[in-house]
This record gives C-alpha cells, structure tokens and sequence, in this order.
C-alpha cells in the first residue's frame, strides 16, 4: 500500500442511502444471474437439499477506481499475450527446457507432462488449439519514486479455467444500472459517470471464442450431431459464472453439454478415428461428437484424486476434439514460465514477440520475478528470500495453478527453513505490487463489509491457431482478440484473492484520469 | 374434472432425465430472474437478514397442454376485452347501479366509492386512465355434452394489479430453453415442439403499456423530472415479478420509482396544481413529478389496516397522476360487473359492445353467473346454493378483488346457513367450470409434486384511454392491445389458485389440437 492517488471514495451513506442502494443491488442481482449457490455455512444440505436457493454473488457496491491509462494499456496489449502464449504452448522444446527443471519437484506438473509424452508417442490427431486466457494484473506505485505514476503489473497469467467471465459482464451491467437509478450520492458524479464505467464484454466474447473453435473444427466425422463440452468440478457453487458462457453459446447455435470431470470416462467414448463421442446419461441412444473440450476443472491436483482422473485426461487429451487448453497450453500457465519471461534480462520474450515495440510494452507489464534454483539470479533470490528484512517487498508462489498457496514478505524466512532446500527450485520468488491505497464496500453472505480493498484487474483473451507441423512450419493464428475484463477485489487485511474461495468479490473499473 | 381430451402427459423419467432435466431448470431460472424470496418457513429472516437469498419461483416441469384454439381465442377477444372494461370505467352512471347495491354491504367498495365521489365533488384533474388487465379463463368441458368441443370460460377479470407478468415471460422462455436442450424425452416431439411452445410477450408489452401512459402524460408541468410510481405492498416477496417490468420500463428510457402504500404519504406531495411529486427518501432533494401511479397494492381490504392509507389512497386519486386502475377501473373489476354482464339474457354487454360479433364472441366466455340478490335470478341462484345437491356444480365466491375466500360446491349450503341473508348479495355464484383432466409436475420450496392440475389461462390486455367530459363526448381510447399471457398451474386436490399464496405454480401452455 503506497501513497493515496485516488479521490476520497466511496462516500458515507446515510441508512436511507444505503438501504436504496442494497435493496436495488440485491433485486437486480438475482433478477440478472449475479448470483451464487449459497456456502454450507450459510444454507445446509439438509435445508435445501434439492438446491433451489441462490444468493447474490459477492459484489462490491460501488465500482472500484482504476486509472484509465492502466486499464487501456492492459487491453492495448492483450492480443500480443495471447500471441505469445500461443506461441510458448506450439515450442515444446523450450517448453521442456522449462518444465523438465519442474519435474523432479512438482509432481502434477510431471503427471500432466508424461499425458503428452503418451499422446505424443501415438501422435496427435487434432492441430487446432484454443485458450481462454485471463491475463491479471494490480497497479503498482514503485515505493522508490515520489511522483510514480501508475502502472499495471501482471500477476499471473491463466491458460486453464479462467474464471468469472460470467459473472463480470453481470457485475459492470449492475454498477452502471446502479448509477443510471440514482443509488450512487449524486456528488459523485465529477467521476462515477456512464462513460467511466466500462460494460465487460465479457460473456459475447468468451462465448465468441468457444464458438469459433466449434466452428473451425470442421462437420462431423462420426455423422453424429457437434457439441461442446464443458468439464467441470462437483460441487461447483460458481454454476451461473458458467453457465452465462452456455446460454450465450446456446443463442449462437452452439450445443453444449456439462460433463463431471470423475465422470469423463462414463459419458464419453472414442471411436476408432479418436473422434470424442459423448452421450448425456439422460437420454443414452443419442450419440454427440465433441469439437471442444473447455476444462472448468483439471487445473489442481484436487481435482486427480485417484488415477481414475490421469486415464480420464489422456483420454480427452488423445482424441481429435479441440482441447481448451492443451496438456501444452496448461503447461505454458506455469508459474515457472512467467518467471523465466520476467526474469531481468531474459532473452526469452523476444523469441516469441519478434516485434521489439510490442514486446517491450509487454515487458513494461512483468514484475521482477527470480527463480528459486541455483542459477545466478536464483542465488541472488535465495539472498532476498531467507533475510527476514528483504524478504517484506516479496512473495514467493508456487509453480502449480489454482492459488490459495502463496507465502507472504515475513512469513518466507520460517517457511524457506523448514522445507527440504531440494524442494525450493517449485517455487519462484516475486517483487510485492504495491497498489494505491483504496477503499470499497463488499456484500457478501449477505454480511456488508467497508474498507481498504485491493483490486485485480484480469483481461480475457480468446485466440485459436493451428500448431506447427514439427516439419518447420510454425504454425498459424486464426483468431485473436480481447475478451473483456474482470475487476476482482478483495479486503486488504487478506492476501489472497479468489472470490468464489470466499476472500473476494466481483466489481467493475471506475475509469478515473490519475 | 371430465373426460380425458389428452394425450398421456407428462411422461415419467428415469432418475438420470429427472435430473438432468431439474438441473437444467434451477440454473436457468435463477439466471434469469424466474425467482421468488423465499418464504419464512424455508429461509427465516433471521437467518439471512439482509436478505440476499432467493429460490426457483413454484414452476411446471413440463410446459401444461392445452387447446390451441382456445388459446387462439383468449388473444383474439382480449382487445374486445380491454375496450369492454375502458367503456365500463368510463360509464358513471352504469357503474353506480352496480355499486350502489354493493354499498351496505361490502365497507371495502364503499369506501373506494366514497374516495371516488371525494375526488370528483372537487373534480378530476386527469383524463386518461390506464389500464393493465388480466383475463383469467380456464378450459371448460361441458358435462352434459358426451362430445363437448373445450372451450374458454372467464373465472376472473383483473383490473389491477395483474400479477405475473413479469415471471410469465420468463418462464415461457424457460420451457422453450428446457426443449431447446433436449430436456424433454425425444417420443413427445410429436406435439411438445417449438412452434407449439408460444412466448408470452407479456413482460415488453405490459412495460410498453406504462411507458404510453408515461409519454402521453405529456411534459411536466412542475419543471421536475417525470417518472412512474409503483405502489407496493411490504413484504413482497414475489418482488422480481415487478422488478422485470421495471427493467423493461428503464431499458426504454423511462424512470420509475417504488412506494410502499403505507410509505405515500411521507414521500409524496401535491402541489398546488395537484401534479403529484415524489422524492425519494434516499435523495430528498430531488424532486420527480409522477406521471402514471401504477399500483401493485390497494386491491384487497388488507392494504388498508388504518385510516391512513385511505387518506393515502384519496391524495393519490385526487392527483394529476395517470391512475392504474382509477377507482372506477377499480370498481369495474367487482365480481359483481362480471355477474351482471354474464347473467343470462343480461341487456348490458351489448351497451358496452355495440358490435353485435365482438359482444358474441365475449359473451361465448362468460359462465353462467348468479346474483344473490332478490331478482328473479338471485332467488334461483339461492335456491340452487342452498340445495346440496345442485350446489355441487357451482362455486360462490365474494365481490371482492384478491381470491382466498371462494366457497366450493357442497359447502355452500353450511356456509350460506351461517351468514345473515342480509350480506347473501355481498357474493354472487358462479356455475363451476369443469376442466378436462390434466397432469403436470411442480417444484415449489424445492419439493416435486407430480399429478392432476387445473389450468388457469390469463391474457393480459394494455389499454389507455380518454375519458369522457360528461357533456356528452364517450373518451376516447388511445392504446389498445393484448399484452402476452399467463398460464398458472395447481395441484387439482386445491380448489384455490394464487401462486405467490403457496397454491400454484407458474407454467406456459404447449398448444395441442384438440
């Protein structure tokens, strides 16, 4: 938390205020899908046990501030971060140059590692892959300088089940309905205006993106009709998140159907061309051939809790269906990735970003991050990470997706000294962001919460291209575009975001000039 | 209850369709707002006080069957409909026979005439009244007949606050999304298809309604911003039903407000030209000048615990406001009109609809309807309720709006004996209508209940009109048109309907020929 550069908000309410703003907040909600299935905590199975409640999605009730600047530039360069995690996911030599360092020490990465060695081994049969990114990022004011002015750092980059897409087109229509209503006091109106508040597009665009692979994978080879599929987690509480993305598909043509990850190999057969042929348990005589695979679920070591879920991977990852992401493309994900590209100095950005200028406006956004090895700049990172004292500007993360592991400034040094120094090279070390300091007011559970608030701005992207064909041919992009954005805020007396793990909510920019 | 007229429906499922297809139907519906708050007895408030909980609306699995030509019919009339309820407001005169009979006996009505002849002794300041009506039918099959044709019979008609038109649109969308994804078993595609499955349109065209009367309020006369007034009841928990229409209102560039009755007269005010302003207690400098009182309370005597809200509700009527309903719209939806106009050989529709085609087609709907007075037809309409035996085919229900207090069938006689005869004309009866045997499945409070139901078919009408100066000119009307439908389920162990009372369940009609 650095120097305040934001005007004072949001404003005190009266109770009369406030109850305006709640009571039309938590109406529209609901009436638009804003919503969540309710924590155990909060509604036991055994009140609902056929599960028809819902309540509104964690939402914070005002539109957080973000400087304008910062959040064009995190579109602007958008589809160069597409590119270039496309590009990383078609070089698998230098993807094993990276990975193969994780093996020894991250078993999952190894697990997901030796399901490609296998394909590989028979041979791929589909060269189309499609990501559905989220690239995310929190201003940083460098506590070095005076008069820093903003910028966006990224903090990671998501290959795998980028999540909220739904709901954030939901929340940013919400903030500007609440505006249009009057619930905002109207003396803010200097700077809460319909044109600072940017509607994510992120559903049409997300959707567009499923679509366009379904598209592009071509007619039926099994003379059966073409679905998505949708392979997700149970429970799954986030379900609207979700299936916004699925009725928008339904209204461009697009079938889809949701399949539990433990039940992949229940519903889903290959034929003898490794086309995937799904059938929905509720009607068995009806036969689907599925040009995508859009994982939900699959990107934690929670969700292979037996080997049943490794066959079930190899299983989807051999047939021709377009995976969303590839066994690669989840890889390219990796913490390990992010840090050898973020690494002062790496030559590696510009072996995927030949274009100088755009690859320099992509560094701009990396935040110093050292391996843990016994490479020079890891040595230099062990220094910074077991000195209680230095160790405050860093965090250190684990190399695996998902979150919720992260060891904070102070908390390095006792960690470091009770894990085995052949297990440090899983992690990587990172400079702390520091954001401005800013505050908000979250509803979440029905509980209202104010206070200081950090805030993660995560930009979709949806991009499809065809992989090389080991013979030089570098392959090719065939669609490529930015697919709005997420604002996800969360108490700043917590260091962990996630709102549907419950340390969040969802909110929407408040565009200011800073 | 008669002969069976269709085909073997709903079918059962197998666990794996039930749920998929239950699955299926809580997402979508809490997605798109098809919700209730639930009721005390399944969320207390003290276990979620801000209340951000809400259930699945009591809906049908399966979309109900029913005839198409008499749904066909139900749109044809409605406009017939609507000009039939504009002529009667319209008519003073006429209207003060019917209620002058009702005065001594029903203090509800005589109190609404009174604030009437309140306003009119200082004189109307408003011309046009809007009306957003209800048509209820259900399919009749005459028992006499062994080859009956089904035909439309009116139980009711609402002339405010016409319930459910914002979840029928939502839930005609839900049945139409439920076999856009197969949820239905692929053997009933003979008759449950898409073009049999008609969109109720009732949510655009019932906001359309409020949004004519808005414009044709003209510019305000108090230089302050225009906007629409819903009245409300407090608690509502059927509150996304009304929230859809004022979505709709919004989207369409038309600013509303909600009041509760029992709220109106702290927030509102007349000025000295009785143009009635509104403030918002949220925002108490800003003044709104309200162009059309929408009142989504005020038609039940419990609207009315105190004096207050009768003084409340004269402020409102003697305001520059367009009214829906006025007291004489109000007053035109008695049981007691509808008993006058169906009372056999009746000279009165042909006073309203002087086309002799138009007032034959409506008068086809009318069941045979009863005064108790006694006239001629009163003393038969006696004789018939207090025999047990001929009082099985008839149903006696009170003049008032709201429903919950019909007596069925054999226990007319018991309840007529108890009644002083001097309140017998506060009721009229009606001769059952028999509906052919159907069955469907609901989810309400998360519990499925499978088995016969009654039908009820609402067509909802949208009318706006001019009234007459009383030297001679008829008004004129201004807008006219159907306004989509409403077809609500219950079980057939119920005689009652009324969804949000916890008898019913909202459902669209899959059209059969029949």
């Amino acid at each position: 938390m650095t120097q305040p550069i934001y005007p004072t908000y949001p404003p005190n309410l009266n109770e009369e205020q406030a109850q305006f703003l709640l009571t039309n907040l938590k109406d529209w909600s609901i009436a638009h899908g804003l919503a969540v299935r309710p924590a155990p905590a909060f509604v036991s199975a055994s009140q609902d046990p056929s599960g028809v409640l819902a309540a509104t999605a964690p939402v914070t009730l005002f539109p957080s501030l973000f400087p304008r600047h910062c959040f064009e530039e995190g579109f602007a360069i958008q589809k160069a971060y597409n590119e270039l995690y496309a590009a990383i996911a078609r070089d698998e030599d230098w993807l094993k140059s990276i990975v193969e360092e994780l093996l020894k020490v991250d078993d999952f990465v190894a697990k997901l590692w030796h399901v490609h060695l296998d394909v590989k081994k028979e041979g791929y049969v589909q060269d189309l892959t499609l990501g559905l990114f989220r690239s995310d990022y929190m201003v940083h004011m460098d506590p070095s300088e005076s008069n820093a002015k903003p910028q966006i750092k990224q903090v990671e980059f998501n290959t795998i089940a980028s999540s909220f897409g739904g709901l954030s087109t939901q929340v940013s229509a919400l903030h500007k309905y609440l505006l249009s209503v009057d619930a905002y006091p109207a003396d803010l109106g200097a700077f809460v205006k319909q044109d600072a508040l940017p509607q994510s597009q992120s559903v049409p665009s997300l959707a567009a993106g499923l679509a366009a692979s379904h598209r592009a994978y071509g007619s039926s080879r099994s003379s059966n009709p073409l679905c998505v599929l949708f392979v997700v987690q149970d429970p799954e509480r986030n379900i609207f998140d979700q299936r916004h993305l699925e009725y928008s598909l339904t209204d461009s043509g697009v079938r889809s159907f949701r399949v539990l990850f433990s039940k992949v190999l229940s519903y889903t057969k290959l034929d003898s061309d490794r086309n995937l042929i799904y059938t929905s348990p509720h009607a068995p005589g009806k036969l689907y051939e599925v040009t995508t695979i859009y994982y939900r679920a699959g990107y934690s070591p929670d969700d292979f809790p037996t080997e049943g879920e490794w066959t079930a991977r190899l299983h989807l990852e051999r047939s021709r269906a377009i995976k969303c992401p590839s066994i690669l493309l989840q890889l390219a994900g990796c913490k390990k990735v992010q840090q050898v590209l973020a690494t002062p100095h790496s030559p590696h950005l510009a072996r995927f970003l030949p274009n100088e200028t755009t690859a320099a406006r992509v560094l701009k956004t990396f935040a110093p991050i050292y391996p843990m090895d016994k490479s020079e700049a890891g040595l230099e990172a062990r220094r910074l990470a077991t000195n209680p004292e230095t160790a405050q500007r860093y965090v250190l993360k684990p190399q695996r997706e998902g979150g919720g592991n992260n060891i904070y400034r102070g908390a390095i040094p006792p960690f470091l000294s009770k894990l085995p120094e052949s297990h440090w090279p899983a992690y990587i070390l990172m400079e702390m962001i520091e954001p401005p300091a800013q505050n908000n007011v979250i509803i979440r559970n029905g509980e209202v919460q104010k206070g200081g608030v950090i805030c993660e701005l995560g930009i979709y992207g949806a991009c499809l291209w065809k992989n090389g064909d080991g013979a030089g041919s570098p392959g090719q992009i065939l669609e490529n575009r930015e697919a709005g954005y997420l604002l996800r805020t969360k108490g700043n007396q917590s260091e962990e975001g996630g709102v549907a793990a419950g340390f969040g909510a969802v909110d929407s920019c408040c565009l200011v000039e800073v």
